[in-house]
């Protein structure tokens, strides 16, 4: 066997990169589950229609298939792999809807696969952290206030640079695309959103080929893009386009209460920009995306909104909001940029040196009892001159090295200090005791 | 759309569940981490002559195809999907190995994939947590005996019945085999492995159909399986057979090590148990099985042993060994018997009552101040009776209303105690903070 080469789009992190990934991913854990969100996880598979339904994302799907399918078993014959967590999360409520208590509040923290063409920053394989809050028939417009908050507590834990919100309304968008008597407001919508890829003439000529747009209602569309403010003043300025419509209506009002409140909560994270537009289809109100301050190269780390018909069954609708964080694309882009570092690639802590080899049980039991207090412990190996094994500590990265005597001593092979030690009472300094992510 | 209907062999938990699953993992991780194993995760999809080359289990793979493959883009194509975390760990050794310091330790805790046809306890995915040592060229048998003590240390922190670790050495098999004239040791191996499924007269007559054996050549390999020892004798019992083979005496010295030490250090984990083989052609050496004592009927809950030959480049091998828990078809089998349950199907220890929408940034800063404890904290979604209130937190398990007002209080749901809190200093019991899992 030679050896094998990465594949494209599917990322593999060394062992230090998974220990900051990790770190990363408890943090979010954590904030989370202390606004109450609950922790679940959806199989990897979703039935081929379901993943059809939605926007250009379903374009990219991997399909399944059994190596040994036999024709009497079809079980697992039309299956995907999921492309994101919303789909399968609101198709998970369907089918446990009997058993959730409602409004459902959960977070899901998964890989996704999407066939895309691999290129930087665009993964194959990625992992998502999400919060969606799902209710019957009806869905507080609190939630679209309330999950952005949740989002900035959680990045804020991390060694990041500070966030900033972009948020917008579906229905101000294609109300103002009606009202302007665009033919095809969803279609519009499509175009709009690769405005940051393809930029303002080819966005306008897009517009005049696909929706049959005039180029005044084309400028339209692009000034409307244009509108970014802080605060409730988009209001004004998308009054003064002239276009009238009651969805429009809707939009501005929402929009405007979310940006009122985030304001209030969290001046800052927020900002109103009518840009937004989000590729896939099943958004219907407010929409969000999320850029590091500083780092806007990076693109969204954070997007989502409210989706109001995704998920019904009969008579019953479950509207729903979310946002999904993409860690890997973060992380991708953090460690190419040095942005985060870990301080050891290991997370032991202490390597108890083994004299020879009737020492072993020794060894053991005084690893055994720094481990009984939390302290992350290995022996050596085998037998070795400790010259060798301080390098075999150093190589790791592992700060402390325990030499079992009489009575037992422990050096900090970073300064060379060398003290007499207690299995059962030494500590390392709380810094030392984990591997630690610092940033910029 | 209509209610959806599950995806047989695909299990996926309600809430509670997955919190139970979560605990469980947790605390792998931190046991494993505790033993200086690093953590990482490998790439869903491996090329499918890499899952082909091993064993019984490569029949069952799915395989990939990108739903929009173009002809000029075959970097995904010939992609399945892995179907054990050995074979990719080994792939990402090979392909790191200039990164990697050796011994390399790391824990690995990822689905699987499987096309089996499903049935009780078996998955078509599913969630394995493994452990393993891989080295350049040697690796200590120390490994051999350190595994089944790390792997002991984590379940033990768990409220489940105690383990017991059933030992074998493919050696001692593979060379009893020979040493009796069977033309296929490998292949008698993969016949055996079946005892416990298909009885000793079905083995029997498939080792005289498939490797040619003689009705006393059949005879010993049973006779073989049947020898279980809770320490060394099983070498006598061995012996009195009267079959003679180096790599036979190989097999014997080596388990006679690993039960020798293990019995010195946790004394009744380990039983030497021959009829053990795994089905995975890797194993070279050790091989282990796990049932909860008590609750044989299970099946093992964790197995694995030495390979020597999955990973090699050019003259340079890499010798591993690994153990394996398969933590869904555990959790499956345990919630199925209500042997483990979780107190409460929300992370939420305190709702705070929403009194009207006037209070509603009182009570967010209420719950933050609470949350900053480590308190989890949600507040009402509108305003409502607190008869009501209350209710809404009953349903979900939450044990604490509280109340905002001058002074705020808080209400033990549960035993109806309401007593004046600030939430600056109050605390809920320890027991309370977060839903705790309890087995029998």
């Amino acid at each position: 066997m030679s050896r094998p080469n990465p594949i494209s789009g599917f990322p593999e992190w060394l062992p230090a990169q998974r220990i900051a990934e990790q770190q990363v991913v408890d943090q979010l854990r954590k904030t989370f589950e202390s606004y109450g969100f609950a922790p679940i996880e959806t199989r990897a598979v979703e039935p081929m229609d379901q993943l059809l339904r939605k926007g250009e994302t379903s374009k990219e799907v991997y399909v399944l298939r059994r190596l040994q399918a036999d024709a009497d078993d079809a079980s697992d014959s039309g299956l995907g792999l999921h492309f994101d967590l919303t789909v399968p999360f609101a198709r998970y409520v369907l089918e446990n809807a009997g058993k959730l208590q409602f409004p459902f509040r959960r977070y899901q923290i998964q890989k996704c696969w999407r066939g895309e063409r691999p290129q930087e920053g665009r993964y194959r394989e990625f992992l998502q952290a999400d919060i969606d809050v799902i209710d019957r028939d009806t869905l507080s417009p609190q939630y679209e206030i309330e999950l952005p908050l949740v989002i900035a507590d959680a990045l804020a834990g991390l060694p990041l640079p500070p966030i900033r919100m972009h948020v917008n309304n579906r229905k101000l968008s294609q109300g103002f695309y009606r009202g302007l008597g665009i033919s095809d407001p969803a279609e519009a919508i499509r175009i709009v959103d690769k405005l940051d890829k393809i930029g303002p003439a080819a966005v306008a000529e897009q517009l005049r080929e696909s929706v049959g747009a005039t180029d005044d209602q084309a400028k339209a569309c692009l000034a409307l893009a244009e509108i970014r403010t802080p605060d409730e003043s988009f209001v004004d300025r998308v009054r003064a386009l002239g276009v009238t419509d009651p969805v429009l209506d809707e939009g501005l009002a929402e929009l405007s209460a979310v940006v009122s409140a985030a304001t209030s909560y969290a001046p800052g994270l927020v900002v109103a920009d009518l840009k937004i537009a989000r590729g896939l289809d099943y958004y219907t109100g407010t929409v969000y995306e999320t850029v590091l301050v500083g780092h806007e190269g990076i693109g969204s780390v954070c997007s989502g909104g409210r989706y109001d018909n995704l998920a019904s069954a009969g008579d019953v609708t479950y509207p729903g909001v979310g946002l999904s964080i993409g860690v890997s694309r973060l992380l991708g882009r953090l460690f190419g940029q040095d942005l985060l570092t870990v301080s050891r690639q290991s997370p032991t802590c202490v390597l108890v040196a083994l004299p020879d080899e009737e020492s072993r049980p020794e060894c053991m039991r005084i690893a055994a009892a720094l481990r009984q207090r939390g302290i992350p412990t290995e022996v050596a190996p085998e037998p070795a001159r400790y010259g060798k094994q301080i390098r075999f500590a150093d190589r790791r990265g592992i700060p402390y090295v325990w030499f079992p005597g009489e009575p037992d001593e422990v050096k900090d092979i970073r300064s060379g200090d060398q003290v007499e030690a207690d299995a059962d009472t030494w500590n390392p300094p709380a810094e030392d005791l984990h591997p630690r992510i610092t940033g910029l």
